[in-house]
């Protein structure tokens, strides 16, 4: 059973483990810095598909497959899936997913999603509501661009502040044990959901500013919950602040009386080179920080080379209409405390 | 803790119990045959706002403070709150909840998402991971309009089969435990989540068709996961199939051995008088069910004149890209058991 500690962070005992999990992604992810270390690899952006959107299902598809196989997991093992994505109705997950044949919960935290879905299996995994649980995510620069800006054939120029949307897709599967014969894993020990956050940024091309008090907010409370300070974790993966959320979350932490800046890194600028590939600000997307998760600091826990990071999940909720009507961006951003962890004896 | 049964039906048994609840609705829907009993009726749809948008907005934060009130519950002492809506980027949801400083989970199950959010609601009390949840969710007639088919200075003419979304909004409370002093009430029993079933329906002016066979599926598993069958209950309430796809769904189900004619009855049929009001196939709308189940339903289950219910909320997971783009409706339907259940004595 989650234990609730203090304000609302919840304490996970039960693992819950991460037991597998992939990623696949863009031609220009693939030649960011982390291009090495993503599952799948596409040169080409369209993966063969007649449509931008249809491309993005296919991308989150083959990330919940990916995973399912490093696993060693049948679709049928798994009791329910979490997914969602920033297309109109979740579209890239529900069609991507469509022939898996899982319970399925949309989810929808736009650029937060792979947080929350990672809590939401976490929180069903410890509670016996999943044996086995899969959180996906995805977002695609053309279909993102479309929906929400402009078409690409327009070639709009892009503001200093504006980040770039991943083309990229992750997936992790949640479960209640480890497999036989292993007594080390990665285990989700702590969730901390957050509050709509909305300090009135009306600038859609800077998101970063509009999430990074949602950060804050998420982040003092768990560590006012936890007694924890930023120096315990090896990383703190903010995703997707980019360089201006990133710089105003440090700050706004400083004045809460905590340095983050030693263990701070965020998707966003984990997944592009900034200075060679032109995304302004930084990276984003629900993919974005999905992809880096899964292929940057999950291998590092599993390794044991990290031993305890905070991954929160920071999204903007706002929708072209809701911008086009005259009103703010809220935030919100969720808590994943992701360990390197030995199953005790006796327990499950 | 939640117990599986069979095939992923969770039992639950700590309550949870619906501690409160209310509806909003607008004009058309305060004229149809429940009209005496929402809780805030509306004769201006514009609920005096500038857009359709933020008219939804209101009408579902009235709901959720209406909830509040009728609980007597501060917004402080929920823990989460799961909504949902049919606006892209799920907006009404966020804009609405935006002041209401409670940790905040948006989800997405189209017409399903009354069914999604209270399910959804009711695991994590179970499972400890919040002592109070709000579930809550909208639609409104004329921001669908513009939205998925045309705008409405249009005046486009319907297909028979097509539904009338209504302009409406349901929050619900579950809690941990009932008030001191009562011994008596409404409690979650069961919950099933649905898998995404696509028949390849492509008329997006026949979501009934696109639904009804998840509705199915779902009704189906629970039966032969828990050994019930249609005359166990008072009332089978789909929602929001309207009169297309109540027939489908009566048909296949008869087709599978069980006749629930005689206790299933539907959101879409229940909140408009068809024969008066020109809804053609009947209401639609994630908060078509929504307003139902607490005008009609939930009363009747506190006053014992119900005993149990199993609300089967059905979602039509498409948009207007993906059918632009040829593709089908893929259909889902999540399950909630509703019981009039007396605390044991010594239980929580």
């Amino acid at each position: 059973m989650p234990e609730r500690l203090g304000s609302g962070t919840l304490r996970l005992s039960g693992g819950p483990w991460v037991s597998g999990w992939a990623s696949s992604v863009g031609k220009k992810e693939t030649e960011g810095p982390l291009g090495g270390l993503f599952d799948q690899c596409h040169t080409d952006d369209s993966l063969g598909q007649q449509s931008w959107e249809k491309a993005e299902s296919l991308l989150l598809k083959e990330a919940a497959h990916l995973a399912l196989r490093k696993a060693k997991v049948r679709p049928e093992e798994i009791d329910c899936v979490f997914a969602g994505d920033l297309l109109n109705q979740c579209a890239a997950s529900v069609f991507g997913l469509r022939g898996l044949e899982i319970p399925f919960l949309g989810q929808y935290g736009a650029c937060s999603t792979m947080a929350q879905t990672l809590a939401m299996a976490a929180v069903f995994v410890e509670a016996g509501a999943a044996r086995r649980a899969l959180a996906v995510t995805s977002s695609h620069f053309c279909s993102a661009e479309r929906q929400f800006r402009l078409p690409l054939e327009y070639g709009g120029q892009r503001t200093p502040t504006a980040q770039w949307t991943a083309t990229a897709a992750g997936a992790l599967i949640l479960s209640g044990d480890l497999p036989a014969g292993t007594s080390q894993g990665i285990a989700v020990r702590d969730v901390r959901f957050g509050q709509i956050t909305d300090l009135g940024v009306h600038d859609a091309a800077n998101m970063g500013a509009a999430m990074a008090p949602a950060a804050c907010r998420t982040l003092c409370g768990y560590f006012a919950d936890t007694g924890a300070s930023p120096q315990d974790f090896d990383l703190i993966l903010t995703g997707d602040l980019g360089a201006v959320g990133s710089d105003l979350l440090r700050g706004l932490m400083l004045r809460e009386g905590w340095d983050i800046a030693p263990v701070q890194n965020d998707g966003g600028l984990m997944l592009f080179d900034r200075a060679a590939q032109d995304v302004h600000a930084g990276g984003s997307g629900c993919g974005c920080s999905a992809s880096v998760l899964c292929a940057a600091v999950l291998p590092e826990l599993a390794a044991g080379r990290m031993k305890d990071v905070l991954f929160v999940g920071t999204g903007a909720l706002m929708s072209t209409t809701t911008s086009q009507q005259g009103e703010s961006i809220p935030g919100v951003a969720h808590l994943v405390r992701l360990v390197s962890a030995r199953r005790e004896e006796g327990t499950k």
